[in-house]
């Protein structure tokens, strides 16, 4: 089975993903400026969750480059992402629905945790199928690292959610912000490549 | 024909049907634990879809290997298949929305079957134009065992939702993990091609 | 400009059209056989509906399938192709709605005629810039004369629905028949290409 | 990074953002044609928003051909566009809810120019990285010439829609116009290159 299909139900499921949570900013009577104001946390909630899918996005293209033959496990392991990744518009709209109270704040973090780990899981998967080439297996260790550092961070604000919601939520921006710029090594590691 | 664009459009279908039915699970208003309670039968629903509509989306990726010019009626069969899959958003929301009562429990059934049955009137159309390769026959083989196995589950699961839903249910998620679990003579017989 | 992008576009947005169509069928609360009645018409236009959108879906694949370069003008008749088939999950839901009532009727028609004529925009548009494949030119020459039929009995079926709407409805199960019916000449001039 | 993938992620998106739109258009109970008569100026948005969408596709899709290797600049850009361009159909919908009020109509002259601004972004780091085609080069420079145009017309527009709504949707409709007339110098320098 080569990578392509792969890529390609991937791809689509994400596009998906990241776009019907739009569906959830629902569109208001009244042609107030007033009457969008309860949309803000909502139209927050989306950009937070738009940027988190975007990343995976990316990372689970960059992981499939060193791979060329797909294996049962890797698209059960996809399945499983793919899943929990689903879960990430549900959690969003309960998060803005709700202006950030504390459970939809922890259950953000509890979806995150399990999207992370299942991304793990797929990215074990893909190294047991992909040792050869040197400065991926680099790229991968730095990825790693940051991905290590998401986990710890999403497991943190679960209970910091009850604390006080906002020092989750500034957590998952932060997180996001540190996937979003790009990592001078990882670049570097993934341009050794060609 | 080439078979890149039937593969690229079923994926579509696919990746959208698989990714709808999670708005299905609507928002509650409230920041209650217990807000989400009445929404566990959906979610437990959503799950399973999300397995079947994985594996048909596997399946048929291994089917159409062994293709390279698509037929007329191979397209019939595939749009015949899609729309079959494309109930199953409905009855698996109408199955969750009752929570596993009769009635949705054997729609479900008929659903699942009627999409089974689909699949395996294309699985005939692709075999005859691909009989030329010795080992996806052999694969074809164990799947095709594998595919009557789950025909008969779901026949028999839509009496049974009269005795005792739970029984079909129990019948749609072993019929699912059956085959969710990486078959090793499906995974040796197409690893005998490369 | 490739073709490619085009495809992949396109099938995307006939991937989706084809799949929203099943988020009017709208999930009832009861769990009786009796509450899936009033849905039995939004079924058949659904069916009828999905049928078309996989018939253009596969013309639409034929028609490509002689074109390297893509024009500007290909590009705008092809977003006008699509346009008007992004109308028909609503032409589909209103006539599912009111039970194939006269107006509801007149408007799938114009909807199909519409889309019909915009097909033969973007087909003249194809067919100027790839002239040099006889056996093709004779599988476009079969399409054309299917084409013309459609547009007359579409035209036809829009006065109709006054009089009896189930007549209009007779017209376009009977168009979308003869379009899915595999034709001998159409597939044996393809096959010449080969 | 090879730029397939940011093709077909862009693609899906964007086949997403002009599709489900259409779900806006939501389907009436009676059968009369008074029945679609508030919809009209939601059908009319949703036409403008089909058009602008679509303009975006083909123009990414020039801008993508002249780049091999995708930066990570370059897919943080596209996420930024996508993100903009999401918000389109929100704003297509408030807009044709409330007939063409001032504020609707500002805010779709703000989403358009920072749909604008971000594509200029991503034109950039493009621009960047695809330096030597020449043909390419010319083609671009006319196609800044019609984005600085829009960027102004747009800026414009947000304030003229308070002193008449119909002067914004004037501009709006003008400058789709503008983008979909096939441009015969972007056309003979895109042809130079083959």
């Amino acid at each position: 089975m080569n990578k392509n299909r792969l890529e390609a139900f991937s791809d689509g499921v994400l596009a998906i993903i990241i776009t019907i949570m739009v569906l959830e900013i629902k569109i208001p009577h009244g042609s107030d400026w007033l009457a969008l104001k309860p949309l803000i946390p909502i139209f927050i909630s989306y950009g937070l969750s738009f940027a988190y899918i975007g990343i995976y996005w990316g990372n689970h293209h960059h992981m499939l480059q060193s791979v060329r033959q797909v294996t049962s496990k890797m698209i059960l392991a996809n399945l499983n992402l793919l899943f929990w990744l689903s879960m990430v518009p549900f959690a969003t709209g309960w998060m803005g629905e709700n202006e950030f109270k504390s459970n939809p704040m922890a259950l953000y973090g509890i979806i995150l945790f399990l999207s992370g780990a299942s991304y793990s899981i797929l990215q074990k998967s893909v190294e047991r199928n992909a040792h050869e080439i040197e400065s991926l297996k680099l790229a991968y260790k730095f990825m790693n690292q940051k991905g290590k550092i998401s986990t710890i961070a999403y497991l943190a604000s679960i209970p910091l959610a009850y604390l006080e919601p906002y020092i989750s939520f500034s957590i998952y921006i932060i997180v996001a912000i540190m996937w979003l710029v790009p990592d001078k090594n990882i670049e570097k590691a993934l341009k050794a490549k060609d």
